[in-house]
C-alpha cells in the first residue's frame, strides 16, 4: 500500500530536462499520452515501441533478480478483484484522497496539494479534513483553474479505486486492484502449499495496478494505470533470518527519519552491515532487500549520485508497518519514490483470515514434539440435565472454559460457576474433570510479510532522465540517451552506407549474425548516415555498425563500429563481430580495448 | 473484435481429461479460480508459479515470431480507455450479449445459450431478440438454476464492457478495453511516424482484455479477464503483397464455409499455396498469417491432429471483414477458437478518423509526381461587394465550388450561379477564373488492416490439455505433461538422492552449471526420489538429474539423467552435461542418441 510520493525541492529547480525528455519520448516512441486523437485523458500513457522494449527489459531484469535469483515464485493474478478483498485489506474504507470541487468551474483538486502548494504546511495529507478546510478558508485559497474562492467549500474523501460491476446488475461490485500485492495475499492458503508449507518463501508479481488520481501529474510518474513489480516475502518472525552477510558491504545513502526531523539533518553514507549494527535500519529483512535493490538499481541505469533510501516518518507509515524505507531517485531537484520496502508484520494475512474465515497460517513443526498438560471436563449429563434443564449446555460450556483458564477451581469437592450473573456450586465428581498429557507436533503461525514494492513506470522515467545527455559533435548539438546495454531497446543499429543492393545484402547478413548471437538489432537504411546515427543516439542504442564500399571490396570484410557516448569509430572484421559485441554487452570487454 | 466461440461436439464427448487437468492445474500451480478464500468469482483465474511461467514462455514465443521475426513494433497501452474510443469502434453500441434474468431467483443467463442448449436452434446469437423471446416462450424454457419458467420474461442487450469512471464524478466514463487492438488503432497517427510513414508495417501488443461475460464457463477458456496477443498489420491494399512463397508449402487443415454449409462437408487437407491458388482462402494476407501461425502453434505444443483453420460463415463475420478464419483446437470433442485472422479493410482507421477528426492516413508518394489541371477562381471583390453586398462571400464559395465541379460553365462571357434558389449571371472576367497545372507528389490513403488476434489463456489451456498423458510406470499409474521444452516452466529438475551434505553440495553445483547455460532449473530435495520424479512429471519437466553416491565417490563425476516421457535413465558425466542438455533443448540432439 505504498507509493507515497515525497517531493523535496533543492535550491535549483531545473525542469528543462524533463520537458525535453517528454518531447524526445514522444518523438522517438518511448511514451506519450494515450488517445491523443480524442484529446487524451489525464493519467494514461502508452509506451511506444522503444518504451515497451525498455520497460520489458527492466521487468525482465527485476524478475531475474527478485524472483529467479532469490528462488521466489512468480504468479499472474487478475486485475479486477471482488469487494470483500478490499474490505479486508482496508482499501475500501481508507484508500482516499482529499477532494475539493470548485463550485464555479467544477474542477476537482486535491485539497492537500492545494494547501501544500500555497501555504507553509508541508504534510497536509496527514491532517484531518476539518483542519484542511479551515486552512483553505484562512488562506482564502482559490481554484487553480478559474480562480474562484474555495473557502467554505466542503473537502471530501474520494476513494482512489476504480469501481466496476462484475456480471449484470450491481450486486457484485469489483475494483481494479490498487496494488498487485492483494492478488498474492488472498491466495496465500494455496501458495503456501506450492511452497510445501515451508517458511520463508516469496511470491512475486509484475502487473498493472490502478489508482483513480484526482489530479494525475508529471508524465508517467503519477498515472492512473501503472505497472508494479512486487515481492511478498513470508517469514517466520521468530526463526527466519535474512542472509545479511551477502549484502553487508553494499554502500548506501540513507536518509533516516531522525535526520529528516533535525533542522540540519542530512543523508548519511554507510553500508547495509553498519546500518543494521548501529540500528539505523531496524528490520534486518528490510535491510537485506535494500542491499539487494541498490546494486540492482545501479545495473539498470539509475545514477547512484541521485539515489537514496529514505525512511518513512512515523506519521507517514501505516500503523502496522514497523519499519518502512523508500528508494528515491532525484528528478529535476525533486526526490520521487521508486520503491517501498516495508516490514508489514502479520497485518495482511490476519485481515484476510478474519474477513474470509479461511486459514492464512503455516503449520510450524517443533524440532521435538512438546508434551503439554491439558485440563478437560466430561460432565455427567444425567445429573446436569435434571438440575439445570435448558441451561445445562451453558453449564457445560462454562465448565470447559473454566477448566481451560483455571484448573485450581476444581481442586476442592465442589466447583463454583457463574451463569447469567448467578453463582452455582456443583460437585467436582459430576464434572468429569481430569488433567491429561498431550503431545503437540507444532503450531499454526501467521507469517510476517516483508514487502519490496517497485513502481516500474517511474523507474523507466528515472532511467531515461538519468541517461539524458546533450553534447556537441562535429559542431552540432546532439542529444543522446546513455542507457545501460542491459535495458536499451536496441543494442546495435546496422546501416548500409547507401542504398545499394550489395551493401544492403551485406548489412542484412550482419544483422542475421548479430541476431543469432542473441543481440537486439535494428536495421536502418533511410536518410543520410549522420541522421541515422542521431536517431540511434536519441533512442540510446549503444553501438552502430555501418557497411560501406570498403566492406564489400576489401579482401577482409570489415565494418565501422561506432560507440554511442564517445562517437568513437573503429574498423573491425565482420568475422567474430557478433561474439565481440556480445562480450561487450556482458561487460567482459570494453570498446576501448578493441 | 474476434473470439467468437464455435463449439462443435463430436460423437464421443469425454470431459474427463478436462476435469483431471483442472484438478492437476490447481494442485501443481498452473491455474485456479481467484479469491477462493472469499468463495471465488466466476470468470477470474490466477496463474500459479507454473502457469505464470508457461504463459510467459508462450508470450515470449509469440513475441519472437510475430513481433521480432516479422520486424513489427510492440507497444504497451493502458487497459482503461475513454468512451469516445468505443463510440468509434462500435463496442459501445454493438458489443452485447442477450441477457435474461430469472424473475424468481434473479440468476442471469445468456438467452442465446439457453436456446442453443435446449432446442434445435444452433446459432441463436445471430437471431433478433424478439425471435429469441418467442422461442423461449414456445419451448417453455426454464431457469437453469431454479427451474422457474422464463416465457414472457424480457430478453435484453447487455454490454460486455466493464464500465468505470475516470476521475471524480461520472463525467468521464471509461471502459476496460474488450480487445488490445483499440490501443493500437487510436494511436495510428503517431505509430505511422515511428514507421516513417512507410507501409506495410505491423504493431503488436500483448496484454489484458476484459469482457463482462454473463455466464463465464469452462475454466480459463472463457473468462472475464484474459490476455490477448494481437498484431495489427497495416497495408496499402493496392500495392502491398505478403511473402506467400515463404509459407506456400505449409500444410494445413482447412474447414471452409462452403464445406460447413454442406450436409456432408468435411475438412480439407491442403497447403497454403494451393489454398490461395484455388481461392479457398481469398485474402493472401490472411493466408500468409495462417501459414506463419500453423508451425508456430505446433512449436508451442498444440497437437496438429487436433488443430484446424475454420472459415467464418457469412453470418458470423463482421460486415466490414472480407475474410476471416479462426485457428481452432479440439478439447474434449469440442473445437474452441484459439485465434482469429481477419482482413478488416479500412474499417477501424476510418471510424477513428470520422469520430476523432484526426488523420488516420498515410501519405503515399507516387513513383513519379503526377501533373493535374486545377481550375481556380480569384474573384474581383471590388465588383462583387457592391453587387451582392452581404452575400458576396456566398458568391465566392459558389464560384469556387462550380470551378471545381464544372469548368465548362466558365467558357462563355458570363457564368450563371445559384444563390438561395435564384440564378445570377456575372461576367467571367470578374471571377478571376483560370486553369493551372499542378504537380502532385502523392495522396493520403487509409491503410487496410490485417489482424491476427490470439487468445493466450485458452492457448495455455489447449497446450496443457494436449500434453496431458496417463500411463503406467513400474506398475503404478502416472500422470505427466508432455510439454515442449520451449514452453515448459522448468527444463531440468535436480535432486540429491538423499539428504546428505555432500550430495546436496554436488547437486547445487550442477544447478549452477545448468543455470549458467541459460536453462531453467528446479532444485528439489524433499520426499523420496520417486515422489520427486512424479512431481516433475506432473508439471511437465522434460529432464531430471539425480546426484547419488556414485556421483561423489567415482573418479569420473557422473549423474543419472532421466527423460520424462519414456522415464529412460542414462548415466552421464557432469562435465559437458549443461551443453548436452542445451543442445537437446535447441532440438539439435536427441536423448536417445546419448
Amino acid at each position: 500500500m505504498s507509493e507515497h510520493e515525497h517531493a523535496e525541492t533543492t535550491a535549483t529547480t531545473d525542469e528543462s530536462t524533463s520537458e525535453q525528455l517528454v518531447e524526445l519520448a514522444k518523438r522517438r516512441g518511448y511514451f506519450f499520452q494515450s488517445s491523443g486523437a480524442y484529446g487524451g485523458v489525464g493519467g494514461f500513457y502508452t509506451f511506444g515501441p522503444q518504451g515497451a522494449s525498455l520497460k520489458g527489459n527492466v521487468e525482465d531484469a527485476w524478475r531475474d533478480r527478485f524472483a529467479v535469483a532469490e528462488g521466489n515464485m512468480e504468479i499472474d493474478a487478475p486485475t479486477i478483484m471482488p469487494e470483500p478483498v478490499f474490505e479486508a485489506s482496508g482499501h475500501l474504507d481508507g484508500f482516499d484522497d482529499m477532494l475539493i470541487e470548485c463550485p464555479e468551474c467544477e474542477t476537482s483538486s486535491r485539497a492537500d496539494h492545494l494547501v501544500e502548494d500555497n501555504t507553509e504546511y508541508e504534510d497536509a495529507e496527514s491532517l484531518p479534513i476539518p483542519e484542511v478546510e479551515e486552512i483553505i478558508a484562512e488562506y482564502e485559497l482559490a481554484c487553480p483553474e478559474c480562480g474562484a474562492g474555495l473557502a467554505d467549500v466542503a473537502v471530501e474523501n474520494f476513494n482512489l479505486m476504480f469501481a466496476t460491476n462484475i456480471g449484470p446488475g450491481d450486486s457484485d461490485p469489483g475494483y481494479l486492484r490498487p496494488e498487485t500485492a492483494q492478488g498474492i495475499f488472498v491466495e496465500f492458503p494455496r501458495l503456501k502449499e506450492y511452497a510445501r508449507n515451508q517458511l520463508p518463501f516469496g511470491v512475486t508479481q509484475i502487473g498493472r495496478a490502478y489508482r483513480n488520481e484526482i489530479s494525475p501529474r508529471r508524465s508517467i510518474i503519477r498515472t492512473r494505470e501503472f505497472t508494479q513489480a512486487e515481492l511478498e516475502y513470508f517469514v517466520d518472525p521468530e526463526e527466519d533470518e535474512p542472509d545479511l552477510e551477502s549484502v553487508a558491504d553494499v554502500e548506501v545513502t540513507l536518509y533516516p527519519a531522525s535526520e529528516q526531523n533535525k533542522d540540519d539533518g542530512d543523508e548519511i553514507e554507510t553500508t547495509i552491515g553498519d546500518a543494521v549494527e548501529e540500528g539505523v535500519i531496524s528490520s534486518p529483512w528490510v535491510a537485506y532487500f535494500l542491499g539487494v535493490a541498490k546494486p540492482w538499481y545501479e545495473s539498470v541505469g539509475v545514477d547512484m549520485d541521485r539515489f537514496r533510501f529514505r525512511q518513512h516518518l512515523s506519521g507517514e507509515r501505516a500503523h502496522y508497518a514497523s519499519d518502512c524505507w523508500d528508494a528515491e531517485g532525484e528528478i529535476d531537484g525533486n526526490w520521487i519514490e521508486l520503491a517501498g520496502f516495508a516490514y508489514r508484520g502479520d497485518y495482511d494475512l490476519s485481515k484476510h483470515a478474519e474477513h474470509s474465515g479461511d486459514r492464512f497460517t503455516v503449520f510450524k513443526q517443533y524440532d521435538e514434539p512438546k508434551t503439554v498438560e491439558r485440563a478437560t471436563v466430561d460432565p455427567d449429563m444425567s445429573y446436569l440435565g435434571p438440575e439445570f434443564g435448558g441451561a445445562a449446555q451453558d453449564v457445560v460450556e462454562e465448565l470447559e472454559s473454566l477448566a481451560g483458564r483455571d484448573r485450581t477451581a476444581f481442586e476442592g469437592d465442589t466447583v463454583a460457576i457463574d451463569l447469567d450473573g448467578e453463582t452455582h456450586e456443583l460437585p467436582v465428581e459430576k464434572t468429569g474433570f481430569s488433567v491429561d498429557e498431550e503431545t503437540i507436533a507444532g503450531e499454526h503461525i501467521v507469517p510476517h510479510v516483508v514487502e519490496p514494492s517497485f513502481g516500474v513506470d517511474r523507474l523507466v522515467y528515472t532511467v531515461l532522465h538519468h541517461a539524458y545527455r546533450e553534447d556537441e559533435v562535429d559542431g552540432e548539438e546532439r542529444t543522446y540517451l546513455d542507457l545501460e546495454p542491459e535495458v536499451a531497446p536496441t543494442f546495435v543499429g546496422v546501416f548500409p552506407l547507401q542504398n545499394d543492393a550489395e551493401l544492403e545484402a551485406q548489412a542484412n547478413e550482419v544483422v542475421a549474425d548479430l541476431r543469432a548471437e542473441g543481440l537486439s538489432v535494428t536495421y536502418d537504411d533511410s536518410g543520410n548516415i549522420g541522421r541515422r546515427y542521431r536517431r540511434q543516439d536519441e533512442v540510446g542504442t549503444p553501438f552502430c555498425v555501418t557497411v560501406d564500399y570498403e566492406t564489400v571490396e576489401d579482401e577482409e570484410t570489415t565494418v565501422t563500429v561506432r560507440e554511442r557516448d564517445t562517437t568513437d569509430q573503429k574498423r573491425l572484421p565482420v568475422e567474430g563481430l557478433a561474439e565481440t559485441l556480445a562480450e561487450i554487452r556482458e561487460g567482459d570487454l570494453e570498446f576501448d580495448e578493441l
